[in-house]
């Protein structure tokens, strides 16, 4: 795994201008290498589902923020790159608490970048609660 | 179709309750049938990416949240349906402005409803921005 | 809908010699528009799994065949199609006989080419077994 | 990871048996743990398309028989295990050659087991060509 295109605080900047919906939900990148991602979204009362668990839409944004930073890893601060196809299978209820996202490149091409996403509860080495698979448009690179 | 086993309203109460983080987004009813669902949202500034296009996750929160609203029209009230996989293609870039859901049923069985969403801008006859499919599990019945 | 850029009978000849694992299944293109496509896989005993029902792999080959044809239909014959993702939702067990597939175009785009495909027992009026949504990266057109 | 509840040999006969359209492509699976499959498809001239690269729907077809193995390998020979949903991400296109498929279990549920699949060329250490995640319907234990 080569050297990050982009560090956490920059991609953290990057995610509240670019992609502010997700961006503000207070997720925090904890890891960047070239490719590989880890992030961090701590618990807010407005993610419960009653039951007392994560709702889906907040793992998807989370999954979402956390390709498009794998994809900025790899490629810089591109402006262009926009989501084409996300699939996520959702294993188990997340207990009420810090959620983590480890992502990383599957593929990335001339056009397309695809990635996979892991949720967490309980740390990098916790609970899969979530698995997500996605693409990325990505501009053509000379 | 049949008769909705949920009014509009209810939906929406219901909604809010139960999957606060989609329900308070401000997503409106405003067909509900047996199995299929017209939902609208309209539009709000922190939804907006830069180059004026609605975030992803805006689009997937409502899908999911429509998708919940196809089961419910058909078992009524049901309090532990669950995504458990949901795929959304990304076609075109919405303008900002209102989106369109239509949601129908694809199969509702003994264990799990599967049913695909289209998200349109310009209504129900508009530009098709969106596609998804997802499943529920949902509790077995007698 | 416009006038589709190949025949049925183009189609089922470029399909034996472009994607002959499919092509050679006896898969008959019946109805071909611009953007929409029928095609109908009549019975053999090899596609069944115990309890009578079609092989998800048929179904998956065949979707994927069909989604390739709503491309060509549209660009005409191109060789450098390929599909980049395939999500195939399992409706209801088929009963064993023939199936029919009717495929639609979501988006052509200047990269991309989205469609959905419905897999159907009983004719193109009958019983939904499966749901697929797929995507061809295309070459890019002057 | 506990010891299989099935063999590679009783895989492999089951398969025949039970999945006859995958299974007599040709598939042998070479590493069985509970939970975790290797498998490997020897080259075949009609798996080809154009270009030298091996059709999408053997590597879908590949991918379904080695998650039916996964669910196989911790439940025992389950006779009423259905595909309920797959989605493939097709990464590059394989060198014609032996494919390597490498599947593991992600969640083992009372309904449900999801599991996710990579396929190679080159061995299990080789390219990344596709990625499956995948979905199983399977009977209730008790």
């Amino acid at each position: 795994m080569g050297k990050a295109k982009m560090t956490a605080t920059e991609l953290e900047r990057m995610a509240i201008e670019e992609v502010p919906f997700a961006g503000n939900m207070g997720i925090k990148f904890v890891e960047v290498g070239e490719g590989y991602v880890v992030a961090t979204l701590p618990y807010q009362d407005d993610f419960i589902r009653p039951g007392g668990t994560i709702a889906g839409p907040v793992m998807m944004a989370m999954a979402d923020l956390v390709l498009w930073g794998v994809v900025m890893s790899q490629l810089g601060p591109v402006k262009l790159a926009v989501t084409t196809n996300l699939n996520i299978n959702f294993l188990r209820r997340p207990t009420p608490g810090e959620l983590t996202a480890v992502g990383q490149n599957l593929k990335l091409g001339q056009r397309l970048a695809i990635g996979e996403v892991s949720l967490l509860t309980g740390g990098k080495d916790g609970d899969l609660v979530a698995h997500v698979t996605g693409t990325y448009s990505v501009p053509p690179r000379s």
